[in-house]
């Protein structure tokens, strides 16, 4: 593991996909972090990405940005197909690694991934912001406190109009891992995962397949403890992006999970047996994806790894391959319990 | 057919169970019905019950309800399983007929029942309140002008934390015709078959069985147009009653679809791609149960019959057997189109 020269982390990014502007201004706001670097396959991108933003260094290959000796950490906003790669040959220059979701192409490549950190002592973790913000905090307190009583069934959905058909956007590639589970559906599966704190014991999934993506899946997944969980992800619906978590004395329903309406006043609702016990509830907070930077620059420089993190997100991938094995075969899928 | 005597049609109810009692009042609200019998096997809980509202007259048995000539109309709310046996006694005596839900065991006898009701002249609807509220019809103007784009999904939710098992009541015996698909799961079975226009061409179904009764059960119908629907139903979980209807444009929630929590206005909201496009609806209604009334007491005024009431019946049946044989076999039914 690299050791940080300076108090704040130092991170580079490997490529100039949209979202990395997100996060580059993530890494602005974060105190203990600090951006320096970032690579492009086309140098002029680079620079002028670095020029924007006034970073120290641009570089032509993602490679060449992996030898600096100054950056501890990396954000990887490349096409799925690409995070294995990237994400060990990250690990083995001692680079921590924060991976855009889906995390791989399936779950074996996950584990391969958070092999390599594990044994290059570095910190992997999956780039799902919403379970860093503090309303996500405050509702699994909730859950965990038990005030919906027993769990019983958690519904979400995330979905865009997206007009990918005949697109060359990345979402609807499949060599580049495209397809609306591992861009959408995976921070479903999170979610259910995160609220249910265990694996399903079966999953059972349909979709709409258009050259081998799915535009669209619908999915179902069984817990033990009489618990359900059912969501819908898509390139096809109007933009949605809601759970609800319901328990044997009442339920929870956050319409906007996954990115608060507004940047610093989060919500969620809570409505027992009858009206009279509904209550809307808000949430000051930082930014997400400022707190999941801030969260990620911390274990790099305390150097304390978390397994929870990569193995969060190797579960959320068993999942996935579970899911879409479903949808391909139109049957049940057993899942193995161990992540 | 009856020929009314009276500008009101003339209502009698086979038991006197706790719904009974809500009808009553829509019939005595209703301005073109009238309440004038009620019938029960404990002939002195039918004296008592006619007493407290001031009826014409109890009877001891239905049948003898059904042999009184001024009756024109008659509201079941007998368990399911008597369902198809009185609604065809009740048409022999040209009685219309307002059966409460499910119609019956399965779609056979729901048709028995269509059939008799047809033979005798009388009409035959099963007791879906919310559909007769004037929200439902201004939702309905919403999906038909397109104003939420080509429709893709419909999730619903209807449940409540009955303590039933090990329970005497109804819905927890199977001989009685109980299970929360018929008591519950049916409505949102409608409201899909309501929004959608058509019958799914396959169904899915996951419950939880005590004792022979679905305590619980999830289910995925797939339908022509790239559509989908997905909804659970539980005697297990918090009282829930939302269905979402998302579309290509927009989606649309109401939080209450089966009772609104305010009996004069009723809610729902529209969402567009953006927070900016969220906007909130009211409707200032009447109560759904006398509109309910209303519209029947009307048909048999008339005696111009509607078949679409008997054949929306016999099509939720139609989807209720294939879920609950679905759930029993752990596989995909194909539905038949023709209802």
């Amino acid at each position: 593991m690299s050791t940080p020269r300076t108090e704040k982390i130092r991170w580079g990014i490997l490529g100039t996909a949209k979202i990395a502007a997100k996060v580059a201004r993530a890494i602005d706001l974060a105190p203990n972090a600090e951006l320096i670097a970032i690579a492009s396959r086309d140098h002029r991108r680079a620079a002028s990405w670095a020029a924007a933003r006034d970073l120290e260094h641009s570089y032509g290959s993602y490679d060449a940005l992996l030898e600096d000796p100054e950056i501890d950490a990396v954000y990887i906003p490349l096409p799925p197909s690409l995070h294995r790669e990237w994400t060990i040959k990250a690990a083995e220059k001692s680079k921590h690694v924060l991976c855009e979701k889906p995390l791989a192409l399936n779950a074996a490549e996950a584990r391969d991934m958070a092999s390599a950190c594990k044994d290059n002592g570095v910190q992997l973790m999956d780039g799902v912001m919403w379970i860093h913000h503090q309303r996500s905090d405050e509702i699994k307190n909730i859950l965990t406190e038990g005030a919906l009583g027993e769990l019983r069934r958690l519904t979400a959905a995330f979905s865009f109009n997206g007009k990918l058909q005949n697109s060359e956007n990345i979402r609807a590639q499949k060599e580049l891992g495209g397809g609306s589970l591992g861009d959408l559906g995976y921070y479903c599966v999170r979610a259910i995962i995160w609220a249910f704190e265990s694996l399903p014991t079966k999953a059972f999934a349909t979709a709409r397949f258009c050259d081998g993506v799915d535009f669209n899946l619908s999915a179902l997944l069984w817990f033990e403890g009489e618990r359900m969980a059912t969501f819908d992800c898509g390139f096809d619906t109007v933009a949605r992006k809601w759970f609800e978590i319901a328990g044997t004395q009442a339920s929870l329903v956050c319409d906007d999970f996954v990115v608060p309406q507004q940047e610093a006043l989060a919500r969620y609702w809570i409505h027992g047996s009858s009206a009279e016990t509904d209550s809307r509830h808000s949430v000051e907070a930082g930014i997400q994806e400022v707190r999941m930077i801030e969260r990620f620059s911390n274990l790099a420089h305390s150097g304390k790894l978390e397994e929870k993190w990569p193995n969060d997100a190797i579960a959320t991938m068993q999942v996935c391959d579970a899911l879409l094995e479903s949808a391909h075969c139109n049957q049940i899928i057993q899942l193995d319990s161990t992540p």
